[in-house]
């Protein structure tokens, strides 16, 4: 036995070098010190990048004021390792990349990667009490990825669904849904990825802050299939001006048709979900805002609890009429006070206030950022079904 | 209503632009002609990357002879952008990846990726007849990631788990279970990501070609947790040599223990599993394998498909004698011709034929690489459970 052992032992030790160099990924030599990156160290943190023959490299980080052009110079130390040593910022998820000569790089030290939309941006985590429910909880509910036919856009879904810890072991039990909807550019993952939305599920659970509940994230791209697939869109884009124009409203809204026809019936089958408008939430952030208002107008008593978060939509006098007729039990908008959807939010909480439905209007620092949109899921999740 | 589409529209239009500034994440300028890579037209493909200010840009790529350190110079072009045409490989899934002055920067304009461990890989698959159960099938299984409570490691650990097509609109029915295990250097996330196994699946079972089986895939690594947390590793490594030479079998095999006496009963508990040996399968490549093989020394009842893939482990004739007398159905032993580890699926083969164990032995052109784990996935999936 103890020659089986050594031989594993010994095969592994190769098969981990081997796979390390596959593509000659990295450009460190054998034996080379191992490079770390991000490493943080009190208040502050260092960034590293192995770059050999590079001129010019820089850092680019979301937590910077200009973060769509400033960048902070790195200087080239030992063994043509750059680096660069900034305060650590504020607690809060951040995304970086450095740029070698001009061209964007990810740090091939830091496995933790967020996933935006078609971009993979290394991700640094600034621990406080902001982000206290963005790690790891000590019990985790289950994400799944079922697909639903949808006869209304023409071909089967990938959805992303969170089910609470627990699910699997209380068979008779029911639970109440927050359908979570994602903005342009995103899919059925980012709120999974940028948005840490089973963390921040699994911890306000965990602390019996939050009911336990289903939290169901579908593609909002009309056109798409599913994230990342080898498939080609067959589908024009949903927002085309010029084709909605002559669309009906049931056409022109064809996601948040399928969304309430479709969806919400198939999860209510599929998983043990309560069925009643008052165990259904909605929400979502910027173009899935916009869904969120679509959907509380075109369906005003399937939805009791609605959030909709830095929003692109508007809702008429007439709608919000009908919808606090219909019965709202909660009405969380929310939006940064430098977002440049900002005012819209603003005419939104007007029209709700002059109509008399009762709502929470939160605005927060900032734009139109995750940041702000992990704050407002982990802020209004636990005045959720109670 | 015409109004506030056009205000969607038109906030729809902007968010995009916006986020697909966020980070300044790629180079080229506003209103620039749009990058396409990588492109395959007829018998070549072309890679492109703007490099405004790089001096030497070069392609590495899984196909190339020497992937370890061979390179192709790509071009400056109009706008800086870098390209370079190279007659189309043989149909697969390759990875590759830009080097820019030294340095492997991923391709910004291609959405597939590919992780591998600590790696992000760009993609490219090559259609034909070896890919064509690669790609996405008109049907598809549930792909979910539940948890499961390790008495025997000390923590929660993350599993992924493939339910086929159909097993939520069939209640009732039961389904048979591959245990499919990664190598050194993996996670759970391996098989589904590199190895293309929900494709797969979805594909054989969709041709009629495989049982619609239950597919798990756990993590591997005894000190890990889950892929890509937060959390630090609270535990040595497993294949510590020193450490493991003063533990017991179990000690030693921690993980395979914990397979075998917490996960399959975890699956069987939560998942329509059939509990018995007949339908459970269970397969692995390189340190997987390695696990394959002492699973079915340390359990012989409890699988009767035994699938070590590119294996790092041996059995002795005892042991095999042992697994006869307890029934394998099936006993597929696999490695490429060119793999480091070749000599010891020879070995095995021996003994196993030395013992009248009935196996075949599939070997395939190549080494240790994940063109030839999906091929071997693909090979004898259609072998399970009939």
């Amino acid at each position: 036995m103890k020659r089986f052992f050594t031989l594993v032992a010994a095969s592994l030790a190769i098969t981990a070098s081997l796979q390390a160099q596959e593509l000659a990924n990295f450009s460190f030599g054998r034996g080379a010190r191992p490079v770390i990156s991000p490493e943080i160290q009190n208040d502050s943190v260092t960034f590293r990048l192995k770059a050999d023959y590079a001129t010019v490299v820089k850092l680019s980080g979301s937590w910077m004021p200009n973060p769509y052009g400033g960048t902070i110079d790195m200087v080239r130390g030992e063994n043509n390792v750059w680096e660069v040593k900034i305060p650590l910022p504020e607690p809060e998820i951040y995304t970086y990349n450095f740029v070698v000569d001009g061209v964007a790089v990810n740090d091939p030290q830091n496995v933790l990667v967020q996933r935006d939309g078609t971009r993979y941006l290394p991700m640094l985590m600034v621990p406080g009490a902001r982000t206290e429910n963005y790690g790891e909880a000590t019990k985790h509910g289950t994400v799944s990825h079922p697909w639903y036919d949808s006869k209304v856009l023409g071909f089967a879904r990938r959805l992303t669904v969170y089910t609470p810890y627990g699910y699997e072991a209380n068979p008779k039990k029911k639970y109440p849904v927050l359908y979570l909807l994602h903005g342009a550019g995103g899919d059925e993952e980012a709120w999974i990825s940028m948005g840490r939305a089973a963390q921040i599920l699994d911890n306000l659970i965990e602390k019996g802050l939050a009911e336990p509940m289903i939290v169901v994230m579908p593609n909002g791209n009309a056109n798409q299939q599913a994230a990342r697939t080898l498939n080609i869109p067959e589908k024009p884009m949903q927002w085309d001006r010029n084709a909605m124009q002559n669309m009906s409203e049931r056409e022109r809204n064809s996601y948040v048709v399928s969304l309430c026809e479709e969806i919400v019936p198939f999860i209510e089958k599929n998983f043990r979900a309560i069925a009643k408008p008052e165990a259904r939430a909605i929400a979502g952030l910027s173009m899935g805002g916009g869904h969120t208002i679509t959907a509380s107008n075109m369906y005003p008593a399937m939805f009791d609890y609605i959030c909709p978060l830095s929003a692109a939509g508007s809702a008429t006098p007439e709608q919000v009429a009908t919808l606090k007729k219909a019965g709202v039990k909660l009405y969380f908008l929310a939006c940064g006070n430098t977002d440049f959807l900002f005012q819209g939010s603003q005419t939104l909480d007007k029209t709700l206030t002059e109509q008399g439905l009762k709502h929470e209007f939160f605005v927060s620092e900032g734009g139109h950022t995750w940041a702000n949109w992990r704050l407002y899921l982990n802020t209004f999740a636990p005045k959720l079904f109670k």
